[in-house]
Parts: C-alpha cells; structure tokens; sequence
C-alpha cells in the first residue's frame, strides 16, 4: 500500500472495479480506453466474485495487494466483493472520492433480475451509495468475448455522464450487444425488464455417495416490449437503464393502508 | 434427504429461512409461532450470512443437511446463501411452490439502504421471484434481543397476506422495534429511507506485519419523514414496507433520452 498513485491534479480521476477479478480480460480492455481519457485507478477483487449481490465483507479481514501487469502496477487486488472494492478505493486507496466510477467490462449479461445478483452493478451501486456518479458496463455474451468495441464506448458514457450529471444514487446500467460495431444499431434508453431465473439443482454424489447440488439455470424474460434492456440487447441495440437504490413499491401503498393491519 | 415431512393438504404451508443461520434464536422463536397457524418446513444457511446480499452460489456445490433441535428435525441446513435456501427448498426440498415465505426473524434492523445488504431481505426477493408471496422480519435491535412480540406478530403478517394477497414481485419488509408489547405505538405502512452507510476501514497489522482491514460504520439516515422504515421504527412502529424489484429510475428516463447518447 505504500506505491505512490501519479496523478495529474487537471485530469479526471477514473476509478475502475469490476467482478470478475483483476486479471479478466475485461476490466483489460476498459483500462487501456479509459487512461486515453483520464487517471485510472484500478481496485478490484482478487478472485472471480459473479453473483455475489450486494455482499460487503463483514466477518472477515479485507487485505490489499498491488497487482502487477507486464513488470508495472496495473491496481490494487482485494480480497473482498465487488462493492468492499469501491468501498476501500475511495476511503482508504484514493483517500478522496473519484470523479467517476466504472465496472466491467463483464463477461455477461447484466439485464432484467440479473441486475440485482450482479457484482459489477454492486460495485457501481457502492459508488452511487458514496455519492460518486458511476457506470456499469456488460458485454452481453456469454461465450468467447472480443471486449474491444464496448472498451470504447464507455469513453463515450464517460463523457456523457461528466457533461449531463446523474440524479443523486442513480447509476447508469449500460449493457453491449456482442457484435461487431458495425451492426450495433444504436443506443436505447431503456428499462429494467421482468424475468425469471428458471433455476434447476442438479443433483449429484460426492466419491463418499454424499449428494450435493449443482446451480444451472436460464433466464425467461418475460417483457416483450422494446424499450426493455434484455429485448434492446437482443436486437442489437446498445441498453442504457437509469437504476437506482429505492425498491419501493409506491403503487402498493395505498392499497397497503386498507389492510388497517393492527399491531 | 430422505426424511419425510408430515404434511396435512388441508393446511397452510409456509417455508421458513433466516441469513443468521439455522441455530440462530430469530429463526426458532419464528417457527415456534408459525406452528401454530401451518405446517413449517424451515430451510436455513448453516452458517451465519449477514450482508450477503442477493448472492447465489454458483461456483461452489451446495449441501443440504437435515438439522435436529432436541432429538426431532427442525429443518435443513445448507451450505449456501439465503437465495440459495429458498431455491433449493422450493426445487427440491419441497418439490412444489409453499403458500408463503417468512424469512427471520433477523437480529438487526433492515431498512433504508440496509435493505440492499440484507440477507434477510434476499431470501424473501427469491421467494417473489418464483411467484411466492413472502415477507422479511426483523428485530430492529443490534442488542440482546427478545423475539417473542415479533414472532406473535409474524401470524398476523402471514394471515394478512393470504387474505390480501401481494401484486406479482412484491414482498413486505417489516422492523419490528425492540421495545415491550405495550410500548409498541402501531403499525406503520413505510417507504424505504433514503440512508448512506458511513463506512470505515479499521487498518490493522497480522503478527506477520502484514496490513489488512475490518470494515466498520454507521447508518446515516437522511430522511426526516415519519413515514419512512427507519424513522418508524425509531418511532416504536412496527414498520411495513412494500419491496419489489423494478430499480428503473423512472423519472430519469425522459431526461437520458435527451442526452441523445450514439453509438
């Protein structure tokens, strides 16, 4: 922790996290655009953290490990979630709040119920909970990624963010049809769609015939309309959903009120 | 597995899971109460997993182990998070969707931005997910807890959502203060606060003279509002919050079209 962060005090000051782990290709592939446009500093997870929700470490000790690239510092490695990330850069690696964060670039999907077991919008979420303004950014496939169009774009939602501002704890969700720049056909401003997680436990047996369970699953996207992230995606398009932190269901309230419930 | 669960078609099912953990005094003074209203199939984290988050397990086989309290099973066990739990009971424990979801009672308060962190919350997210009505309880006392009034109250809560039902996705939060029956001023139907989590890294040196941190902080409520969780129950009401999980910013969208971002 004593490495010396160079920074020149005109620039914009880029914190990248993201959750799949300081050495995926990803969080790669977004550094080498964004120090095009600012100071970077890096702060991610040691180790592959998808699915982890919004978890912060609280019952274990949190260590911080410069990581190397090529002989020189690329970050800071924690062991820790996505969010424990964003949390330690800033009260303790930064020790001042960036002017922007950005996580990603994911390997996958972060659309309709996703968003909420997803550590890269955690991590972002961390960020807007810290009054930062902050990106989520996903390459919307699953196999083989080439990370290099999306790396680019997010200079351009940089940019967008630093020039228009964000609602104070709304994040922007950004998600990257995975195809060559030449067919993506646009940016769609769009909404959290509906959808289930059609979960199945594969049973299996252990060499000492214990059973244990395997987690699979696909996503069933129940929206069909086209201002709908997983639909935008689908079609090609790039998906821009404003997210914040208030799971209120305000249509409920009143109805919730003719309950008359007594203690 | 192959234990049996005595079952009567007649009654209300209800499936019971906590984040503090199968042996936790919540989870056993809930299901003490529920027994008296349904038959209870209680499917817990075997360990502690406060502030998980929505986390699922995915890279990790689960298990699932029958848990005994005095010589008679109680529930099962698993090795996974709250969401797992549910997943796990649902799919395979129970093989067909309960009446209802309780989950708690938590040793904590989860309001304001808590409720993104919670476990507790998380288990009752799942339950929606897969069309099942659900609530979260907790006792809002980080201090030796009595969990007796808040497990009375849960029947109240279960009978009141099966007489009204839940729109599709929703699930009630309810903070119970941690104060006598009598003292208890009513029933409050909330929003979820607006909060930061004042957080702090407590820098420490292991025995090697290696540096590594505890996560430490405070919630700080922003909203003065009555009808607020937090300030509710700070106000000894029972709080009431309708969750569900569309986190579109509805009231940016207007503006980010204007943004008029390209590709």
């Amino acid at each position: 922790m004593k490495d010396k962060l160079v920074r020149s005090s005109k620039n914009l000051r880029i914190l990248v996290s993201n959750d799949d782990g300081i050495q995926a290709s990803g969080i790669f592939a977004l550094v080498k655009e964004l120090k095009k446009i600012g100071d970077v500093t890096v702060v991610a997870p040691e180790r592959q953290q998808s699915a982890v929700g919004h978890a912060i470490t609280m019952n274990y000790p949190i260590r911080v490990k410069p990581h190397f690239h090529n002989g020189k510092l690329f970050g800071y490695a924690v062991e820790g979630t996505p969010a424990d990330c964003v949390k330690i850069a800033i009260r303790y690696i930064l020790k001042s709040k960036p002017d922007i964060v950005v996580s990603g670039i994911n390997h996958g999907t972060n659309t309709a119920i996703s968003v909420i077991y997803s550590g890269t919008v955690s991590a972002a979420t961390e960020a807007t909970l810290m009054e930062v303004p902050s990106i989520a950014l996903s390459l919307a496939t699953f196999t083989t990624p080439d990370f290099r169009y999306a790396a680019k774009f997010s200079k351009t939602m940089v940019k967008q963010v630093l020039k228009h501002g964000l609602p104070q704890g709304t994040l922007l969700n950004v998600n990257i049809p995975p195809v060559e720049e030449q067919k993506i056909r646009g940016v769609k401003i769009t909404r959290m769609g509906k959808s289930t997680w059609n979960d199945t436990f594969d049973a299996r047996r252990d060499p000492a015939n214990k059973e244990y369970f395997w987690l699979t699953g696909d996503l069933d996207v129940l929206d069909t309309d086209d201002n709908v992230d997983q639909i935008a995606v689908m079609n090609n398009f790039i998906s821009v959903t404003p997210i914040h932190y208030d799971l209120t269901n305000y249509s409920m309230l009143d109805a919730l009120e003719k309950w008359k419930v007594k203690k």
